[in-house]
């Protein structure tokens, strides 16, 4: 078993189909294998796709290697690409008209017996035994389609703002107090000192606009929430935007919608296979998503459903249902978006409608009966932000940076931000946000199970 | 004072040549003014750029505005481009062919007088009073320059490594314990558990590249350094890169060579302007960087500062030095990479030389004396990694999940990582790591100074 493949340039596998008829060098791992009376025939899998690969009895010392490999075993193969049999052809998969007829083996590495059935129907386990083996459970297709779509996800929001001359900076995820109340921050022992994990770069992006105009940060939060819903994690990664010289918070609006609309459709081009093999369908974004106010919102519901919600201070999970679904048949859409929150609710920075401050311009976008982004127009006149410090009860000198940005001189602006784990959930319709996140941590979780641990 | 400007759509400042002779709405910062007779100048500042606006004695109401404003307030003009007299063409800068004559001016927001001289030369303050005034002073276009070249050096890093098919995925900040030692270990309150920040995604990314074969991230390390060097942060960004398949640590090396031979050309093109505005050359990258291994590296320099270092664990300081300064002479290179290190001095999971396993396979990128990037080859052995997990002395449970990543087959495989920070510093010739990180952490500062705080 001390073969040794031809010294040849590995190619990838989504390649083999333009060298049909000829010698080549592929690597991979083990992803299927039968044995057919004398031959072997195996699935080789690499990171661009699967090839079925022959061995022929005739080959006597390839074939003992054949016999005697398992599983997610790391070859590398010297073969020659053939095109299959007619009757074996199926149209529909990378590499279903070619096959692999094996001259060499070389066993880069073996593998242990597989604890569970990975194959791609077989796969089913629950959340639960999935994170305790995230390690192996990421070779799944399955999984990693989550995460492909992910990385769409994350790279489409840069790319469009980039297109839209936003700078990206790198936002500090430790921080020095925190400015808005907040028991669900985790503290962090800092040489003798309290520090913070950050729960929000908000303030940060507010300070990197006053001079840049455009920004927007990928960059982690956490937040010590001790709870094990579906829906929350300590750990994620925010995607935050804001933005100078705006006419009016219709402006933030627009470009939240334009930044999910092209997250929309960078998936539903780069990910098609993905979406498939998860079977999901994305939603549906009309040509202008509709806008209520939250009190129109809450008209409608009474409306609707005769339901009375009107004069709440927000929106509950029923409430965001029911408007989705309002909204579904009456227009197709399934976002909308809801602004116009009571003021007093919402933080310090949010600005007030001028005609009535009882409500500001904060806005939401929701889909489906979840919420997908949150934003707003700010407030950008430093005396303003001062009368709402003292409102809020605040502490002026644990945020003097921030206001310090604001004395200077700022356009009107605003900002929006989504949380890359929740959208990928909503996006591919996962039951919990866990199943987004590669590496979750929670209240019972970091990596291993705390009740597993010694 | 309550002027409102046309209801028309505001344009970018870059774009003004394009509409010499029109009428336009720009928007932005008031970055010079001076008062000339009955006349007023001033320049305003965009994102995209500067442009002098002249305002006529004529337009009465104006006049007295544009007397009023000072430096930062934040206007909307309405104005016409116009060709500047031959007499006053400035080729060298953008609009330096143009003006804009003031027709009305509308004030989005006034700004308190400046506390120190923000012009482009006039500006000089240490460090500490930088970073004490950081909100304002990211609005100079010098130290913008250094955060736009670092938008770059990160950016360009994604698209070369996207370009070679990696995958990029999210490394987690929070972890449950540390493997290897470890005293500069942030510690994190976790529900009355004890978690820590991490040090290096370098565990993460080999598990990540187990099943996606080609992977990178971009993603916060946390060092609890207690010192104050000009060379160390508390909170970093880490450029990581693994890749599977390789033949030998050549790979690695000539990825990582090729990561920054495209780093530098993208700096090169997209921030010309910055580089002459910070007066930086790039340093020099010859069409195959030179490579030795630390023996080698040590012979040079006996034989050539007839210093012996011969033998020793590691390069020091002024070793890194004078072999930059060796190669810079023997081959024009501002590169080198230096090889094969004593496997006991190197964490746990680099690859032994199977020749000599004395010395591992083990790399680090060196430039103008200081190193630049690090990586190698790991061992992808299962076997092997728990022969060096317990000569390491190790504990294994507190790596299970990495661990289990390579109980099931994972091919030959190595990586390399960059400090987003340090090699802005290096590229741009800073002084302090410090003026390359936007808001810098270390022992004595989270945006303000702990001796300055109550």
């Amino acid at each position: 078993m001390l073969l040794s493949v031809k010294q040849m340039k590995r190619i990838f596998i989504e390649e083999l189909r333009s060298h049909i008829g000829k010698e080549v060098v592929i690597a991979g791992w083990v992803d299927i294998r039968r044995d057919q009376g004398k031959m072997v025939f195996f699935d080789l899998r690499d990171m661009t796709g699967k090839i079925q690969c022959v061995v022929l009895p005739t080959n006597t010392q390839v074939i003992e290697i054949a016999k005697a490999m398992r599983l997610e075993w790391v070859l590398k193969i010297n073969g020659k690409v053939n095109e299959r049999p007619e009757k074996n052809v199926n149209k529909d998969v990378l590499n279903g008209d070619v096959e692999l007829e094996v001259l060499n083996i070389e066993v880069l590495s073996k593998a242990e017996t597989l604890p569970f059935d990975m194959s791609l129907d077989g796969y089913n386990l629950d959340l639960v035994t999935e994170l305790d083996n995230r390690a192996l459970v990421l070779r799944h297709p399955k999984i990693q389609a989550v995460f492909k779509v992910q990385e769409t996800i994350i790279d489409s929001f840069r790319t469009f703002l980039k297109q839209n001359k936003f700078f990206e900076f790198q936002a500090p995820s430790i921080t020095p107090a925190v400015a808005e109340g907040g028991s669900e921050v985790f503290q962090v022992d800092y040489f003798g000192r309290k520090a913070f994990l950050t729960q929000s770069p908000q303030l940060y992006k507010q300070i990197v606009m006053s001079a840049f105009e455009r920004v927007f940060s990928v960059n982690k939060i956490f937040r010590a929430e001790p709870s094990t819903t579906t829906r929350h994690l300590t750990e994620v990664v925010s995607l935050d935007a804001e933005m100078g010289f705006i006419e009016s918070w219709e402006d933030i609006r627009d470009m939240a919608e334009a930044t999910v609309r092209f997250i929309l459709e960078q998936v539903k081009v780069r990910n098609s296979e993905h979406l498939k093999l998860l079977k999901t369908d994305l939603p549906v974004m009309i040509e202008k998503t509709p806008t209520l106010s939250l009190t129109e919102a809450q008209q409608k519901i009474f409306e609707t459903f005769n339901r009375d919600v009107r004069g709440e201070k927000d929106m509950n999970p029923q409430d965001e249902r029911e408007i989705c679904e309002i909204i579904k048949k009456e227009t197709g859409s399934d976002f909308v978006f809801i602004y116009g929150y009571p003021t007093r609710k919402k933080p310090f920075y949010v600005f007030p409608n001028p005609e009535n401050p009882e409500f500001n311009e904060g806005i939401d976008l929701l889909c489906r009966g979840l919420e997908w982004m949150s934003g707003g127009r700010r407030i950008n006149k430093y005396d303003q932000l001062l009368e709402h410090v003292k409102i809020w009860n605040m502490d002026p000198n644990k945020i003097k940076m921030f206001l310090e940005a604001f004395k200077y001189g700022v356009p009107p602006e605003g900002g929006f931000a989504l949380g890359a784990e929740r959208i990928t959930m909503q996006l591919l319709g996962l039951k919990n946000v866990r199943e987004a996140s590669m590496f979750p941590r929670d209240m019972e979780r970091i990596d291993e199970r705390f009740s597993e641990l010694a």
